[in-house]
């Protein structure tokens, strides 16, 4: 039986962020990354920290896991890392999830393809900016864009801390038009008070909000904070 | 030619709520309204209080303002209102902003059809919930999302304030619920300082999450705030 190491099922709860922002889900979080982004907000997910939290599950695992969480209130579930992009495990459990008709939305930074990567329903697609530290391997952010060129909800959302990030995003924007495009506010003031972050959060979004308004490439694009941020400041599971 | 009366163009800016949240986007705000909400956040467009700043425009003079304001920085507009749906004179419009290649989108509460609304790209029905001393012609909305029944992108937005709306809202998902379904939180504290309306809003953002997170009638629905009242608070043309 196919298995997927879990960190966290929560909800039902709020998207706070991207495409789905304020879809009404639930959240599968899977351990694991290839990536290790200075400001990674779920390092625990791959720093080893939580380790022995991570959950080996299988489809029905998962799924009664979200009935027990949510009964009979949900449609939407959210499979988030970590980057799930990694396992090809998790090929079954979206086909069981899918047999349950949920709609299913999945972020991964582009990094690396699945099969299954189509059969979800909504896929972000965030390749990191200069200020995580990584590199993106356009190739295969290329590849797995074409492999979804017919897919109707593939996006790409690049999150923004300062100037290189935004040019690092005005590039990949224009490497490929026709893929809708998020431009998200960096948090970086993980261990901020709630008020203080709340006002930090704001002064971040209109920031980035007056540069792409003065930008000639970024024209049909969308400009969106962390919601949940304000809602929740950076409290886990909610 | 055919001119359409105009309260407001403004713009480059973010649109703050519904389908289009985060959107970059030129606003057109048109003059007149069916409707008389007791909460109406533009009343202005209506109640004869700006009478004389109402504008009789062509299409060129909107497209003239949008690219005086806008430059070469914008490819989607928004028409807003009043009901911009009163007005059979926006079709030589629609035209013409559709040839320079925009992308547009409309909100309308729902009690008028026009010929030229299958050609707005994002069409945002708000019928209006109790609270606002309203009554929804369903036959009308109904007529209406038949006839743009293989639009791409129309969805449905209301707008709740207390539990009766919410009742409200549940019928008409129930009623369609093959369209998108957008839970907006009413800004009912337009003379608020914008200290104690960023509270309030966040405050009654949660009440709605929490509402909307119990029941099994909302499931694969969006809730959202007015994102431009966190940032600006009530400031207009922003
Ligand atoms: S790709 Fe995502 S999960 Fe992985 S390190 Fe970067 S931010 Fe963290
Ligand atoms: S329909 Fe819209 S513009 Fe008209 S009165 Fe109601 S809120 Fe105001």
């Amino acid at each position: 039986m196919s298995k997927i190491p879990v960190l966290e099922i929560f909800g039902p709860t709020v998207q706070g962020e991207g495409m789905a922002i304020g879809q009404k889900t639930m959240f599968i979080r899977t351990a694991g990354c290839d990536y290790s982004c200075s400001w990674c907000d779920s390092s625990f997910t791959w720093d080893g920290s939580e380790k022995e939290n991570i959950n080996w599950m299988t489809a029905e695992d998962v799924w009664n896991r979200l009935v027990e969480l949510g009964g009979d209130t949900f449609s939407h579930i959210t499979i988030s890392g970590g980057n799930p992009a990694l396992l090809p495990s998790l090929g079954p459990i979206v086909d069981f999830l899918k047999d349950k008709q949920m709609t299913l939305a999945l972020e991964t930074q582009g990094s690396k393809w699945q099969t299954w990567l189509p059969l979800i329903d909504e896929v972000t697609l965030s390749p990191k900016p200069p200020s995580s530290g990584m590199n993106t391997d356009f190739d295969v952010l290329t590849n797995i864009i074409q492999q979804l060129e017919h897919h109707p909800k593939t996006c790409l959302k690049v999150v923004i801390f300062d100037e290189k990030d935004l040019a690092f995003a005005e590039t990949v924007h224009q490497k490929f038009p026709q893929i809708p495009f998020f431009l998200q506010v960096g948090n970086s003031w993980l261990n901020a008070d709630d008020g203080s972050l709340l006002q930090h959060m704001l002064n971040r979004y209109e920031w980035l909000i007056d540069e792409t308004m003065k930008s000639k490439v970024f024209k049909n694009v969308k400009v969106l904070p962390q919601l949940h941020a304000f809602v929740w400041g950076n409290k886990r599971g909610v």
